[in-house]
């Protein structure tokens, strides 16, 4: 995936690409203000758990450069409401309010509003390569799980249109083909919003590693072919102190296929999805999107009007289907209420 | 659902309602001659293993009317071809071969083939009007399972538009709904070809039935939610002998997630979908359709050129997942090896 970058900081401004438009059109969009970065994220111009962190946090950046402020006393009054917009985009992501708090953190801390705005800027660009980096390692932590000659499912989008690198569950599946363990890789399509058909696709495609694409309901037909895959990993939106994973709706599905044919499935994400203030999974706010999404397609009407829908863009994950958790300092397994706190006392954390 | 017939007999030939152009338009086919029927099969223009028996069984009889043929072996002879051509235009469904077998048999014990041509026309309205009072049969049974203000879920479309009569699972749904037992039924969108968003919305807004669409890969979040839905209730193209059930995709892992959360999981078919020469579901051939249905929605490319898919029309279902099956002859349980061949034993049937 050289040379894509979903989003990055230029000329004082975030040039974006529009991930609606793909896998048909690399648009890009030229932001300048948080208001223009709350709408991209809230119509999922950019989605994925970490990408929306990132974002977040040059979204402030962006936002910070426009106030108007002698001290850092009305700077920071002037930077709440800013904060408060960016956080009200997407609820399940806990990223976008771990790289908020991370940015707030760093304002609080200038001495000047020049300074402040300044620092926004280094400590977006260091949350983005920080994001890039703990691909690069948890995809090598999480290609040791793949066996040699294997084939692995994967769903939704988790690769360089969701991160600030080379992804999460497709960071391992890269690092996996790169060392030559993979034999192919399954994704679905991922209703409503197809990322997987129009994004997975489109970035499998552009590595050229073997893929095929099926529908969400034929999971368990693919399971049931024996040996037809060694293992399902994905993503996550946001990973509870007990292990419990928040994640594209049908990660759940999965896991309880997976379990049924003993199949490992594993969790690929930063410590910075990992969300310790967040007892268990039941906590975990889970957004639920318009019908619009279920009973039209490309502005085609599908559903007859007047159709009710339930569309839930995340389910819940208990941790007792997670076979581990892949992350940039190590992979964890159940009893995840103990490992996972581990991972932040191994390393000193602004995030614990 | 009064009023609408999927298909119908009329003036000698058959009045087909075209399936791929609802729920926005209601189209009706008149069919001719065989060919006619097995491309409307082959394209899918009607649908749902009863109707495919139904409509096989008019295209034998449109075909016969053409036969010219002075004796009853020449007739036979003209005959064998177009049962082939309608045979071999679905592989799944056994409710075809199903009723080819019963029209070959009355050419068969036809005098001339001119009482074969009346007797095929008389024998595919008899199948039709069997299929609907089967439906009317299975459904009072199955709407005893269903437990009053109770919400379930189905897959796929099994209405009046795959059957000749009120449905199985939505027929069961449907008597139910008269009984006053039905709060909701939730059904999912059923990729590739959404017939449930399509067809079984336009089927329960008709009826005023209250009814949400899901994605089929929210099902899970779905059955988590306690006491969301009641049971699941699907209905069959092929029941081997053990009670193994291939119907539409994604109906093996509603199974399995039905099993996971101690949810009852209901199979309504009539009898003519149960075949007692298939040993097992490892023996029902399962059709593969075009990778076209995924890489496009609504005839809009959705995934990069060139993208490669698996496109499983149906998946079987173990009977160990299957806690009834509800025929015109009642509810059976497992042993289903025992079971299902007694509902033949009760009455002398042809098909036995």
């Amino acid at each position: 995936m050289q040379g894509i970058k979903a989003i990055e900081w230029a000329n004082d401004r975030v040039r974006l690409l529009d991930q609606t438009r793909l896998p048909h059109q690399e648009v890009y969009l030229e932001l300048d203000d948080h208001l223009q970065m709350a709408a991209a994220i809230r119509e999922m111009r950019l989605r994925g758990a970490p990408l929306i962190g990132i974002a977040a946090a040059y979204g402030m950046a962006l936002a910070a450069r426009h106030i108007q402020a002698s001290n850092m006393q009305v700077f920071l009054a002037q930077l709440r409401p800013i904060t408060e917009a960016l956080a009200s985009t997407r609820p399940t992501a806990v990223n976008l309010s771990w790289a908020l708090e991370r940015m707030t953190l760093v304002a609080e801390a200038a001495a000047d509003p020049q300074v402040a705005q300044e620092a926004l800027v280094a400590e977006a660009l260091r949350i983005h390569q920080e994001n890039a980096e703990a691909n690069r390692r948890l995809s090598q932590h999480g290609a040791q799980l793949i066996p040699a000659g294997s084939a692995v499912l994967t769903h939704c989008n988790t690769g360089s249109l969701a991160t600030g690198g080379s992804g999460t569950a497709l960071g391992v599946i890269r690092a996996a083909w790169e060392q030559g363990k993979l034999s192919r890789v399954y994704h679905s399509e991922t209703r409503p919003l197809l990322q997987g058909a129009r994004l997975t696709a489109w970035e499998l495609a552009r590595d050229g590693i073997p893929a095929t694409l099926i529908a969400d309901d034929a999971a368990g037909f693919l399971m049931r072919r024996r040996d037809a895959i060694a293992c399902v990993i994905v993503g996550a939106d946001r990973i509870a102190a007990n292990g419990d994973v928040a994640n594209k709706i049908g990660t759940y599905t999965l896991a309880v296929l997976a379990s049924e044919h003993a199949i490992p499935f594993y969790v690929a994400a930063p410590t910075s999805t990992i969300d310790l203030n967040t007892t268990s999974g039941d906590q975990i706010p889970i957004e639920e999107r318009s019908a619009e999404e279920l009973t039209a397609f490309a502005d085609v009407a599908v559903a007859p009007a007047g159709t009710e829908a339930l569309n839930p863009a995340f389910d819940v994950t208990p941790h007792r289907y997670v076979s581990a958790i892949i992350t940039e300092r190590g992979v964890v397994r159940d009893p995840y209420a103990k490992s996972l706190p581990q991972l932040f006392q191994q390393e000193g954390v602004r995030h614990a």
